[in-house]
This record gives C-alpha cells, structure tokens and sequence, in this order.
C-alpha cells in the first residue's frame, strides 16, 4: 500500500496518516463522512456530495471546513497523486481533538479533515451489478437521525457481517414493519412498471445516487411512489433494487432466500443503472 | 498538557499519541471504552469495568485485547506516570486499522488500545454531588444495543449540549414514554422509600456502578423495583438520582424546570453516595 493521504492539510504516505486519540471522530464518534466515485479519473456527483456534506455538518452545528471550491482542489489533487482512473474518494471531517467531554469543545477547536482514495478498478461493471445482490432482512436498530450522514457505523457494520453469514450480500433494515434502507444504500421495489421507494425523512440519508436515479426515472417518463414499503411487498414485488454512490444501482435477486421477480436482474433497474452512469460520466468533474 | 498516553503498547506524550485513519474506531465507531475512577491513588472496581469490557467486546465478535492482569498493570503505570491522584482511567478498543470496509478485516487484524488519565482533583466531593444537578427529557435517539458500550456517543454528546442550552447540568432520555437513562448515567428516583430504576437489557448501560449501588442499597435494607418509570412518576417523586463510575451518586433536583422533592440533594442518594465512597475507597485495587 503506498496511498498518498489527506490529513489536514498535509499530504501523507498512507502509513502516517494519523489523527490524534483525542479526536473526538475516535472516541464520541462526533463526525462525518461522504464518498465520491470516481469514473474515467473524474469525480461523479461531487457538487452533490458537497451540499450533503455542509448540511450534516450543519445539523451537527460545524460549518464547512474549507470552502467547496477548496475541498475540490484536494479531491482532484488525490485522484492524481493516486492515479485513480475507477475508484471512490472518502471524506471526513470530524469536531477536532480536544480533552474528552461529552460537551463539545471550544467552536475554535481545529476540525479535522481526512480524505483517503481507493481504487477499484471496473467500478463500472463488476459482477454484482451483472448478476444482482442477495440481501436478508434485520431490524433496522440504528440511531434516529440517519438524515446526517455520521460514523456511527456499527450497526450496518454489524448488519453487513450477519448478511454474509446468511450467504448474502447485504441486509435490508426493518422498522415499524416497512424497509428503512440497506445497510449503505437506498432500497426500491418495481411493481406493475411502478417504481416504489421510501420518501426522505430523519429514517434514511437522503442519498445522492437516489436523487438523480429518481430525477432521471422521471426524465424517462417512469411512475414513482415514494413512499414506505413492506417486506410483503418487496417479496411480490417485479424487481427489487439499491443505490448508492459507490455502486450507482445494482439489482436485488433475492429477499430472505425467495428469488425477487424472476431471480435475475430486471429491465427497470439495468436500465437506471446504464442511464445514471452514462448521465454521471457526461456530468463529472 | 503533558499526559503520558498508552497507544498499543507504547507510553507516549499525549502529542504523540496517535492512531490511523483507518481506525475502525475513526471510520466506523466499532470501538468499546470503559472508564474507570481513580481516587486517592488506587481503581475503583477495576474488575468490574474490565468484564464489562470482555462482555461488550465479545457481543462484537473482539477478543479481550490483553489479560485482566495486564490491562491492571497498564492502569495502574497510567496512575503512576501520570501522577493521579483523583481521577479517571478512560479506555478504548476498536477492531484496528484497515482498509475501509463495512465487513470486519481478518481475526487476525490487531486491535486497537489506547488508555489515557484525566485528572479530577476532589472527584469525590463535587460541586454537583454537594447541590445536585438539573436534567431536562428528550427524546432518547441512540440506537438499540445500548447495553454494548461502544463509542458511538454522538447522540449523548449532542443531548449534553442541548441540556446545557437549557440551563440545565444533563439530560433523561425518554423511550416509549419511560425514562431510558441519562446521557452518561443510570437514572433512578424514589418514591415512600422505595427506590426505583429500570431493569438491564438492550435499552440502557449495565452501570458498574449501578450494580454497586443496588447490592449497597440492598444491603442496607432499601427497597429496590427495578422496572421503567416514567417523566410523571419522576416528577412526583420524593427524590431523583443519577450513578456512574465517574460521578459516583449525584441528586437530582429539577427536571424539566420543575423542582424534584425538595429541590434540594434528597437523603436517600446522599446516604448511598456516602456509602458507595466509603466502600468503594476501600475495595479499591
């Protein structure tokens, strides 16, 4: 490994990007995070990722910690010192390092800002969006504010390792008897040509991917409900999808071990994905 | 500050001590903590913290990161090297550091240890256990494992602030209209001499000073109902009162703007703070 890191302001060899313990991201995990894909050595939806970026930090009550055209500048900087062509850009900013109190500390106190790339070659068109993601349903046990987009990350973590012990790939989450969300992206079914996914709210993070795919689902004169769904429902449904920045949509096949429409990825969803990535590659910056 | 920080194995000036920004306790908050009070020198129930640790690493899946003899050892060096008389231990283990990855790295990834002191001369006579402090309800938000001590302490932190907004000192969180706990603390009032404060499981903290105070209380012939209680029975009760391992017993004498009995340290939690002290002092390791 011989990443060049980003830490507050410094551009580091991987093995000396460090952070103090006192951070509070390490120990009240009091911060947070977006990542941007990258295609062709651009950034996909940066401007998005940006605005959820100010608006989490803004319900935490920190501001941004450099300005947008800035926090660009370290985004394309990373892409090139790492040579990224396919691969994510992650971001973290965190209230800085201060002596442990569960009351914040001075607004003074320098935010700690960490930018990491991976490189994933084929980001594109891997095998899970060829053959499409089995999932598992577990009860949706995460904090009530998943609208801000922090590193309480635990949960899904844990979601994420009892899929696999499942034989699965991922996890749908369950509350009040309707899908929350996958463990790091949004769910939809397809039902009678209808598009149905969960409307924004404190349940979900209103995800960047999920913003455009919707806008241009609508662009393509698909029918859209946003709106709460059952698992029933999901196991009835035509087709099931995800999305999520990293892996712009990729199909559910199966729910809980019953196949999801006919088992295989279906029309709506392949369709959405090679729409969002062809629109997102003449967008990038 | 000149603190000696212990970071795997190593002892070091606070300024050097540091972790990876592939922390999974950065990235992911899949970390544990304990902290433990020091007074007059010596741990207060050293054993009580470090099984509580093996029980929260191990509903993650973490081994203990070391013997509960070297873990007292390095408590007991952090004492020493850092001149402690009254004060606190505070401990923390995360998976460790690898690349980001919502599944767990291999078993075989080395955790993460970092201890550090924090120096709290007269720990045990505070303005807050002479006079009491002031709590305010919200909604509790945090997610479903509480029971697991993890650092996911966003939540809480957030609480505190919202408190002290307030005018008030902390904050009782409120599920389901009961009184859950506060935001570091197990909460309990009396009421004719009976005291009474919720039952274990998922919802709150196992307190290890809980469980002191409980068998004190026993022992001295008190009533105990371990069952939920809500805002009202709190609001009509004789008197209220909050444990943990690093404010011992403190009363509560306002909730919500709204004097609790007297408004004044009630006698029930002066006489446990007294005792649980006193026991305490001589139990320690």
């Amino acid at each position: 490994m011989t990443r060049i890191v980003y830490v507050n302001g410094d551009y580091l060899p991987e093995d000396a990007a460090r952070v103090s313990v006192f951070d509070r991201g390490f120990l009240f995990a009091d911060a947070v995070y977006e990542v941007t894909s990258v295609l062709g050595g651009r950034l996909i939806d940066f401007d998005g990722h940006a605005a959820r970026l100010e608006r989490s930090l803004g319900e935490l009550g920190m501001p941004m910690p450099m300005p947008r055209d800035s926090l660009l500048a370290v985004h394309r900087d990373l892409v090139a010192r790492n040579s990224i062509e396919d691969g994510l850009i992650y971001l973290q900013v965190t209230r800085g390092a201060a002596d442990r109190d569960f009351a914040y500390p001075d607004a003074d106190t320098p935010q700690t800002v960490v930018l990491f790339t991976q490189a994933k070659p084929g980001l594109a068109d891997t095998p899970a969006a060829r053959e499409g993601i089995r999932v598992v349903s577990l009860p949706d046990l995460r904090w009530g504010r998943r609208d801000i987009k922090t590193v309480q990350l635990l949960y899904p973590s844990m979601a994420k390792m009892e899929a696999r012990a499942r034989g699965a790939d991922d996890a749908w989450m369950i509350e009040d008897g309707a899908v929350t969300e996958g463990t790091s992206n949004n769910a939809y079914i397809v039902k009678d040509g209808r598009i149905v996914t969960r409307g924004l709210g404190h349940e979900i993070l209103s995800g960047i991917t999920r913003a455009a795919v919707l806008r241009l689902a609508r662009e393509a004169q698909m029918q859209i409900e946003e709106r709460p769904f059952t698992l029933d429902e999901a196991r009835a449904a035509d087709e099931a999808f995800v999305t999520s920045a990293s892996a712009f949509v990729l199909p559910v096949i199966e729910i809980d071990g019953a196949a999801v429409g006919g088992g295989t990825p279906g029309p709506v969803a392949r369709r959405l994905r090679e729409i969002y990535i062809d629109e997102s590659r003449r967008a990038a910056l």
